[in-house]
């Protein structure tokens, strides 16, 4: 080894040792002929002195470092005097009082310091990730990242789970997102696809017999990128056999719990709480809310159809819905220009007009108060618990739209005025998903997970009846607003996965060409089987509050899936090609 | 759960519980109307017993039961009688007396049955892995191989290394292989490659600080596929900075002996032997000797100058080599006829021919004996350490086909003569490295490893007067005959990595484009780093002593790069190749 020590593990205890450390020059100052650097290592930064007295040529070498040259040191902890202690940084009590200097590698001036308190622009960044992946931010994000890793895999190695490795070249079946695809040079003409998910590969593990299965896999969709999705993913995949729902679940809950204990040193309550898809959406408008605080949406339909307001009179009678939520306290802190920037908000969701009204000691205040009763308005106080000075929202539209609307505007009112703590970690599943969705444009049912997901029970008789109300066996964690993990219960009966294909409109071949080897497998003893994967780039940015995920992985793309740092994608070899038997086909610029 | 206990865990000890098993039928018997059946899960087999007494309508469902059907029991715990007892299986000093039966799946009669005997060619078993998987051969495997998973990131984790992720989704960069490439839906025309090894962003992180990375990674190279070789791979990935070549080798050796200690209980000291890449290509013909046992080469070519027979002399006097070997006791083990096979052998290695000599009391016996004095006859015994009833062999050519026959003669001879205990395990390193090879094709000097390794710090100055002598800090770990690890300090200084280009003419445009970002990054304060790669695949197949790579990889590919479980490489839908702006081009058939 270089170096006895890290830059970040001498205390007081060590002075009068000789250490030898290695690391980047993080600063350099002259005080009076005596050269201060602090060197910097990813395990701290420990002060180094270079006294003219030691050799005039050894302390001349120090005049000429500058930032992030790479040199070693050799020299005698020394304990600082009073006045000289740093108590920002861990080593702040010792500094080195070098005898010997090496330069290993000097640096050209960088582009941008990675100390420094401004950044430039992300892009510049990416471009030279060497030296971003040098900040402190990014460092620390890369140590949570392992530890949530370390911390998964012991959880699962202590409960008998085989990590087990699938295949990165596998068959395109074109199921929700696009593939991405790699042709094949042996078979000319044909094409591997990078998986989306290990999905498949889990459900015939099970089949194999490995009842308890996970894999911290990478998975790829080649999606238009929005701000926390990549091209390229990793999840903390699992499956098991021989188990129902609330096992995977348990399982879950128990992971989770170790990781906030682990990361954070919280103790979780378990169960994490459950709710039923209906109960969220009714409540919340949406499918992951989040519970860091309540604000849950109250439907006054009723009120609506008998009130003078023709607006709400029109919507209740047309089948519509009436529904809001009381922002508490808010009355003064949202001006007559504010509401109509929330009403341009929830314009965005299909919203037509946000209602709102002030409270105050004789009831409501609103440019639309007179089209309601003094006992109206009573009611309304009373469904949405108000109080003076709280301010009430509603919005009249179709029961989708008012849906959609509130949960953003709930979303946008809880961080505006600060309803929660954002440290906390908010956890709890949502079960009993539709199992299907109307697919307006096609006119016909979709999956709403996969179609591999197992009715309830209960509803196996309603899939010829009535899909729409068909629950599955479909489950979601949701974390502060993120859906975090997403799993079901699967098919193992060949008879009902066959009639879910039929319902889903795919024809036997179609089935047979996508999934056969999924359908063979459940032909030869299926044993029942579950499983989820969740979001690890998620749950990485969740456990650090960072809202870019592109902090959270260390060679992240751009939201045009260019590796800014390699260049990648980029131009190859025309015999490369020819290899693959492809050809460009890239019409030309306009 | 539905089960409260696995298939491999009763013991006499719960003889009078009530337990719940779910497994796969694994053998059906009927013993005078009593039906027996051995069920099985991946834990291990339970026998479970219906008596037509429990009930008529149960027992004669039992009797509609088929091997591999999963059904789940419960039952009472038993001890066997005396003579009922099996002692080929853990549990089998117990049964379940079965009181509740329920058929969990059927399964169609399987096309092969995972506990046969006899199986059917390997195409069928990879076609139906779900079934192959259940055999006890490839579940050790999977568990063997998740063992060694763990025992390797529980050794970096201790050590304070970091697992992170480096993209798949990577730049071409062609090098040594070529790389399977993946067209971009965003950038028309582009390509991003799968990583033929994540060298380059390991030497990142280097220089980004995190100075102990690790992971366990999978690469991808589109070669012509051997036995022993996968398009996609998994190798256990290391990387240090402030370290030299030895840190590395301790590094490794740690690894080594706790795998060993963790999978095979046995004791290895350390260090491992280091060999120099001169030594073992002069003892035993090739960098990755197979050290279970000994059969040195020796060299007689001054011998062979001084002798009658006209085809030494002719080598030695034209700067050819003879050298040969000495297979111990051997003199009697092969025939004429044998031996005529040994030469057609070392033939497919360029040897022209294969001289031998049966060693007797009197010396030495071989049609070509006469034309050695007996004097030149007592040398070679006494060069190979020869007794009677030995068996020698000689090849006489230019040294790189000596060695080449002879390396490949002695591990064949090694084998039949079962000269060695299979089921040991000998590391050992391989150091010193030739830095280049003569291309003779193209006139140029070649990477031995890749161009990102150092040179030894006495060739450096040999750069440009002498490439061929020039050793590299490279290593090689070999086990059993295999190449088992390789790595290298790589290369810190901007200067002489363009010194290493020039050598290899890889001129400065091309550099720029193929490894710009490498050398980028160099210039901003690289630190010393080495580094080292372990094939994970075959590892486990060295643990568990299999020749077929396929065995320890769940889902493997085809010598022809086919996964004939799913099908791919398959065809794509017309409209998935527009949208990445590529076409097939495949000559048509003649």
């Amino acid at each position: 080894m270089l170096r006895t020590r890290t830059c970040g593990e001498l205390r007081v205890e060590q002075a009068g040792e000789t250490a030898t450390l290695c690391g980047w020059v993080d600063s350099w100052r002259d005080h009076g002929g005596v050269v201060f650097i602090d060197l910097r290592d990813r395990y701290g930064k420990t002060q180094v002195v270079f006294h003219p007295e030691v050799g005039d040529d050894f302390h001349e070498k120090s005049r000429t470092l500058r930032n992030e040259d790479v040199i070693k040191v050799i020299g005698t902890v020394t304990e600082r005097g009073k006045d000289a202690i740093n108590p920002k940084i861990e080593t702040g009590k010792i500094e080195i009082k070098v005898s010997e200097l090496e330069v290993l590698n000097k640096s050209l001036t960088p582009p941008f310091e990675p100390g420094a308190m401004e950044l430039p622009g992300e892009e510049l960044r990416l471009k030279h990730r060497f030296l971003d992946l040098r900040r402190q931010n990014l460092q620390q994000a890369m140590v949570l990242r392992h530890k949530i890793c370390q911390i998964t895999r012991d959880y699962f190695n202590n409960l008998d789970f085989l990590e087990i490795e699938t295949p990165m070249l596998g068959r395109s079946t074109p199921e929700g997102a696009r593939d991405y695809l790699v042709p094949s040079r042996v078979h000319p003409g044909s094409f591997y696809a990078l998986p989306q998910s290990p999905q498949i590969y889990k459900q015939i593990l099970m089949i194999a017999g490995y009842d308890r299965y996970y894999q911290i896999a990478r998975c790829f969709r080649d999606e238009d990128l929005r701000a926390d999705r990549q091209p390229e993913f990793t999840q903390i995949d699992l499956e098991m056999a021989f188990v129902d729902q609330e096992d995977i679940l348990t399982l879950v809950d128990g992971l989770m719990s170790a990781m906030i204990k682990g990361i954070k040193g919280q103790d979780v309550s378990l169960p994490l709480p459950r709710y039923t898809h209906a109960e969220v959406m009714e409540k919340y408008g949406n499918d992951k809310p989040d519970l860091r605080f309540g604000m849950e949406l109250v439907e006054i339909t009723a009120l609506g159809a008998e009130c003078d307001f023709g607006v709400f009179k029109n919507v209740a009678s047309s089948g519509g819905r009436i529904r809001g939520l009381n922002a508490k306290g808010a009355a003064t802190k949202y001006s007559r220009k504010d509401i109509d920037g929330l009403t341009a908000f929830v314009g965005d969701y299909g919203a037509k007009g946000l209602a709102f009204f002030r409270v105050n000691e004789e009831g409501l205040d609103s440019p639309i108060a007179k089209f309601f009763s003094a006992d109206h308005q009573q009611t309304i106080i009373k469904s949405l618990d108000a109080e003076p000075g709280d301010l009430l929202f509603f919005v009249a539209d179709k029961g989708s739209v008012t849906s959609a609307a509130l949960a953003a505007l709930r979303g946008r009112l809880g961080k505006e005025l600060e309803l929660y703590d954002p440290n906390e970690f908010k956890c709890a599943w949502v079960v009993d998903f539709p199992m299907f969705h109307h697919n307006e444009d096609e006119k016909r049912w979709d999956a709403e997970h996969h179609p591999f997901c197992q009715p309830n029970d209960d509803d196996v008789e309603k899939l010829k009846s009535s899909p729409g109300e068909v629950r599955a066996k479909a489950y979601d964690l949701i974390i502060n607003g993120y859906e975090s993990a997403s799993g079901s219960v699967r098919i193992h009966s060949p008879k009902i996965q066959q009639q879910i294909f039929d319902l889903l409109g795919i024809a036997e071949e179609e089935a047979e060409a996508r999934f056969g080897f999924l359908l063979e497998a459940l032909r030869y003893g299926a044993p029942p089987h579950a499983g989820v994967a969740l979001g690890l780039d998620r749950l990485v940015m969740l456990f650090l509050g960072h809202e870019n995920i592109r902090d959270v992985i260390a060679f992240p793309k751009t939201q045009k899936a260019s590796d800014l740092l390699s260049g990648a994608p980029a131009e190859v070899d025309a015999k490369q090609l020819r290899d693959l038997f492809i050809k460009t086909d890239v019409p030309p610029m306009k």
